[in-house]
């Protein structure tokens, strides 16, 4: 990824947030038929450290697991808010005219290689803590002993387990940092009235990230 | 990408109004140095028919313009909605206890031959196109020529352009078609709640999708 030093985030505990924030990563990989990609929710291990571990599952009918060449490593792409920017939103518009328009976004990139984990045991310890994250919020959360054991049994044989010891760790917060103070200002107020109108939460986030809040 | 049949949208029209509803693409290529994944902003145009074309520009600084191997085509995956699916959501889970959680999401995915185009007319129209797209929702849309005519062309001549003539294009539509119409509906209600709870646009539209409405 193209990655000029005032966009770059470092601080692993950050990236590790964002990849908990918006964990459906896109799993990328070559295989002989080429390029591929899938979706997929991951967890984020901290160990070992300093870069840690991304775990999860696919479909064992997903050709992934076992076609994907073992001498290029994996790279999983999770992506944050990501917005438009107006020129329109700077002060210095006004004053210069010199102003053109962007994109802004987020995104962290891991990289590694790619371990298929074709055991019962160590999948269910995944569905279980992929399920006890997801249903935290609700009031009511599921758990996998709802589900009759023999069913459960059946499912977990369809699926198999994946898992990436990362071996490098990218992130880029394109949020406007090479602007002035008061374009700053004037994008995450822009993107903030956009939000309102248009209740799009992925605006206002990133309207937080510009404004210098919340890392994502 | 894995694409089941239930989940495969294979209308040409919906895959491009899915781009066009959310155009930053992340492209992907491999280089000496492995697997490459950069975020741009993509405008779709429907020719050469059936698939079309992807045309944008980056940074010259970007050296993925003249490193990515020509012999592994290039994929370009937007992402629409997504949202965690709890098995607290469908009806059937109070019969048969038989359901586990899962992850709904669009995806496009674009493949052809990147082709980098290092030409300042070319260039300077796919800006002007762009700026027009994403300035129409404005009242007062900002215009390429509304800056200084030097300052625009010393932008111009930082960026290069990029085109790929689409060889493949797949829609995965993962929006609970393997679910019966009342556990549909069990989703549609609950990730509409959801999304007012929690203000997120995303889970909205995930429960539109659900509920047989707008593609994206």
């Amino acid at each position: 990824m193209y990655l000029p030093s005032h966009f770059e985030e470092t601080r692993i505990d950050v990236l590790h947030e964002l990849i908990r924030a918006q964990p459906l990563g896109l799993l990328i990989t070559l295989s002989a038929n080429g390029l591929q990609a899938n979706p997929f929710p991951f967890l984020i291990d901290a160990g070992p450290t300093p870069l840690g571990t991304l775990r999860g599952h696919l479909a064992r009918a997903n050709p992934l697991w076992h076609e994907a060449r073992a001498d290029v490593d994996a790279l999983v792409v999770f992506q944050g808010p990501q917005a438009y920017i107006s020129p329109s939103l700077y002060p210095s518009k006004a004053a210069t005219g010199k102003v053109v328009p962007t994109w802004n976004y987020v995104t962290v990139q891991a990289r590694g290689k790619l371990r298929a984990v074709d055991d019962p045991a160590w999948v269910r310890g995944i569905v279980e803590r992929l399920t006890q994250t997801h249903e935290a919020p609700r009031a009511v959360p599921w758990a996998v002993s709802d589900a009759p054991t023999d069913y459960v049994n059946s499912m977990l044989r369809a699926i198999v387990g994946i898992e990436i010891e990362l071996s490098a760790l990218q992130g880029k917060w394109k949020v406007s940092q090479n602007r002035s103070a008061a374009d700053r200002q004037g994008v995450a107020h822009g993107l903030a009235q956009q939000a309102q109108a248009s209740a799009n939460s992925q605006t206002a986030a990133m309207a937080r990230l510009v404004a210098g809040g919340s890392t994502a």
